[in-house]
């Protein structure tokens, strides 16, 4: 993963002409951005003392423990639009003190037990894709801050074939753990876009959900179990797939993004690879159809894997397929895609019933190939932000979900929100949205935006993100619906679970972490 | 409900002499039972003082309070075998020292308020049927404790036909529930054995799973949001039907048992009353070939509304259809029942797919009837218990839950447990088992339990659930899959969620009830 960009460098792609004169002829003149090496990158010194080195070193051991700006640079943030401006700064930029690798639960408690008694900070690290502010160096009232990164807890440590259960370490990536699941048939199913570079302990402590979550359900669905390391203790939860005995603590742990404790391995749900899979794209004439036909999808239960809708922004600009934006339109109206994985009978199944629900609901079948094109390109989105970012224009992705009922409300209120602030700032903007996860009660709603660089774009877009943010509290919305809160939404969670709500997850947190060494700054107001 | 036996007194079936002769055939002589009237029960005294009893009547009015005996008798307990037999003691019965009616939130508010400053504990009361005893008047360190009745929060407050939402007051039952969704052409579809007396609220605050959880799901899987009084203020859960937005605390009071606060209100996923309808029942040759048919069921997702397994002695019993206990067999082997409801097409493809996958595990169909006289006597069983322990004979039922994989252990260790304990008290027992709640990655075991009584029968079942518990988690279950912790299930807490866990709660109870006023002596250790 890069340090200053989204992902794996050959995969990265410069604008291309077509796109550059889109920009121009939308924005305006794009403003000079300066693009720093890392060579010129000035690093805040690390804080540690050598007591603290010796102790942290000790506990495991000096190859996986290191000072090192090479390393701490990559974990000094995470990929957010925010993130990525900052790595840009030629001022002295803030990063971890350490990186500390513990291989074992023994020695990610050894590290905590260190942190607690030497009052260090410590913030997980796996696959560094927050968007959401959730790896800021944030030093709370210590001293120093280490990063705790995962990745030597890679171990597909059991598999049950007949209960379908994977038990998976923390550090997995996506495909990593997908790969030593397809050794023996089965896969987890879990593709959110992060899904090459994003671990099994960040899906969980993020309350991640994947694009074929219609089928597979998010992330939290998938847990049967988790092993939590924290400074007072181990917690193994999950007795069984489900109990009556009292709160499900599983739920209080997934969505905890490092700050009730670290998550080492997940016990996960799985299914055998599918056999057989199909493709289907749809028009709508219209976002408000378009919305109601997946309403009806899921509220009769009629089981694609993957089901999405553009609106008519993201329709007209090709959004949905990364390989053709800004080329010619496939349709007007709205563009769906739904992919359906099973057996041959399930996918035939599923694709009936779910091709006659779009039907009824007034939707046109476009065939495969633009829904074949979209799964082809559905990783690749967060290249195409760095390219607009390094030539002068606003780029960044915001979510949130709400009931069937309230969604028109929340997205023109999110859509006006953006559009009217950025103005401000000096800019027009081009608001985009989809629908890409579905509940039998409400959906989701992802937005892009995009705009012009203006002055600061860091204070430019917190303004923009901040009215968004507003704007999503003040009309029924979540302030995440897979993105997590981090550093970025923390203010405003208050109004999501409300003042006792706070007192609550406080409370939770000094009974695991009294000393609160964990990820401060993060999630909990 | 009947203050001493489960349910309406009109629909209570004295034992047949079939049973009776049966029961003495396999126990021998059974002995005799001093059942006496509710006027010769003695209750303690009410505790309460005149200051306590005026504060009490301003929150809530005269009309709303009493101290009666006639009024305090039937919220002594819940209906466990060990409530039952605690009811038939011509000793001095302990009883809530007054039982107090609010009529809403602020009512609820006041009445906190009231007893945090008099000291007073608090039972919340739905519809009495805790088995696992929720609803015993411990005073803990208080000097009284009251029964928070819920029955005037009976509001359809809020339909939302468009998110297929519906917010129900806590008090409402099962049936009354039904009857305002029904006007609007709507269900919630949970029908737990206790369906006809037991409450909206009750149903969140023990994480209840009715006998359609196949189709609609757990009761904690409909909650889209929860109303939560606490002494420490007000709870609003659940602004997404998903979120990322940190834990997920509608999971945290799910199931907290009126230990977290007072749920007054639950917004929940509701449906369309089905078109249509279907019963197969299914004939398998031994029970491990019928669990391995439900695992398939589930693992392919194939929509059965019910789907339940008796074992050979259950089936033996024919225990499955209460209005046949006893009578000739209707087949060897296991018996299986399946329900599917839905449209027209829904039902067809449900029941097609089922059937396919049950005929390829090794079932044979045994047509409708079978499965529509279970449906018939689905919340009957209860009152055969109350003939059974009239007559002599013990009788009770406990649950637990597992991975597919350690079915067969647990079921066999929970059996053994409670055969060779019974048999330590001189009598012998018939265990008997049905699967009746399935997921991915394991099922519900739930058992029924007859025998005969000797000596004293509360100090003998206790010894045989406290062997059972044990067993349960020496082998992998949950203490309760759906009959909640209460005071019952309370000793193996630590077991269940580890010492941690259960610090986690402690710290999460001293944040909204930090007097402990709320349900002392349940779910927390």
């Amino acid at each position: 993963m890069k340090w200053n960009a989204w992902g794996d460098p050959a995969l990265a792609k410069p604008l291309s002409d077509r796109i550059l004169t889109l920009l121009t002829s939308v924005f305006g003149e794009l403003q000079h951005v300066d693009t720093p090496d890392a060579a010129d990158v000035v690093l805040r010194p690390s804080a540690l003392t050598p007591d603290d080195i010796a102790a942290l070193t000790a506990a495991v051991g000096a190859e996986n423990f290191s000072t090192a700006d090479a390393d701490r640079l990559p974990r000094a943030g995470g990929k957010s639009t925010f993130d990525l401006l900052r790595r840009k700064s030629r001022d002295v930029q803030d990063a971890p003190d350490a990186v500390v690798l513990p291989a074992t639960d023994e020695e990610v408690a050894a590290v905590l037990a260190v942190c607690v008694e030497r009052r260090i900070a410590v913030v997980p690290f796996g696959g560094g894709t927050s968007v959401t502010g959730g790896l800021e160096p944030i030093r709370g009232d210590f001293a120093a801050v280490i990063s705790l990164d995962l990745h030597h807890s890679d171990q597909l440590s059991k598999l049950d074939e007949v209960s379908r259960e994977a038990t998976l370490g923390a550090g997995l990536t996506g495909p990593a753990a997908e790969a030593l699941l397809a050794e023996q048939g089965y896969e987890l199913g879990h593709y959110p876009q992060s899904f090459r570079f994003a671990t099994i302990g960040g899906f969980a402590a993020t309350r991640s959900s994947g694009q074929d979550s219609a089928g597979f359900g998010r992330f939290d669905d998938m847990i049967r179990g988790l092993r939590v390391i924290t400074p007072e203790g181990v917690l193994d939860l999950g007795r069984a797939p489900k109990s009556a005995a009292g709160p499900d603590l599983r739920e209080l742990f997934s969505g905890s993004e490092g700050t009730f404790g670290i998550i080492t391995a997940v016990r996960l749900r799985v299914h055998p690879v599918p056999a057989e899979k199909r493709h289907e794209s749809w028009r709508f004439p219209d976002f408000a159809t378009g919305a109601a036909a997946l309403r009806a999808v899921t509220q009769n239960g009629t089981g694609p894997t993957v089901i999405r809708l553009s609106d008519e922004v993201e329709t007209g600009l090709n959004l949905a397929m990364t390989d053709k934006i800004g080329g010619d339109q496939v349709s007007g109206g709205c563009i769906g895609m739904t992919v359906f994985e099973g057996t041959a009978d399930q996918v035939n199944g599923r694709h009936e019933t779910t091709r006659a629900a779009l039907l009824a609901a007034g939707g046109e079948s476009l065939g495969d190939e633009p829904a074949l094109a979209w799964e082809h390109g559905r990783f690749d989105a967060p290249y195409l932000r760095d390219g607009l970012l390094a030539n002068g224009a606003l780029c960044e992705t915001l979510e949130t979900a709400t009931d069937w009922g309230n969604l028109d409300r929340l997205k023109g209120a999110v859509t006006q929100a953006l559009q009217a602030t950025l103005q401000e700032t000096g800019t027009g903007s081009i608001v985009m949205c989809h629908i890409s996860h579905i509940y039998p009660t409400g959906a989701s709603l992802y937005f892009t935006v995009i705009g012009a660089q203006r002055g600061d774009p860091i204070a430019q877009w917190q303004r923009a993100k901040n009215a968004a943010c507003d704007a999503i509290m003040a009309n029924g919305g979540t302030i995440t619906h897979h993105h997590a809160v981090g550093a970025d939404h923390r203010p405003w969670m208050d109004q999501e679970v409300g003042e006792l709500g706070v007192r609550v997850l406080r409370a939770v947190k000094a009974a695991v972490d009294p000393t609160g060494i964990l990820n401060p700054g993060k999630l909990i107001p």
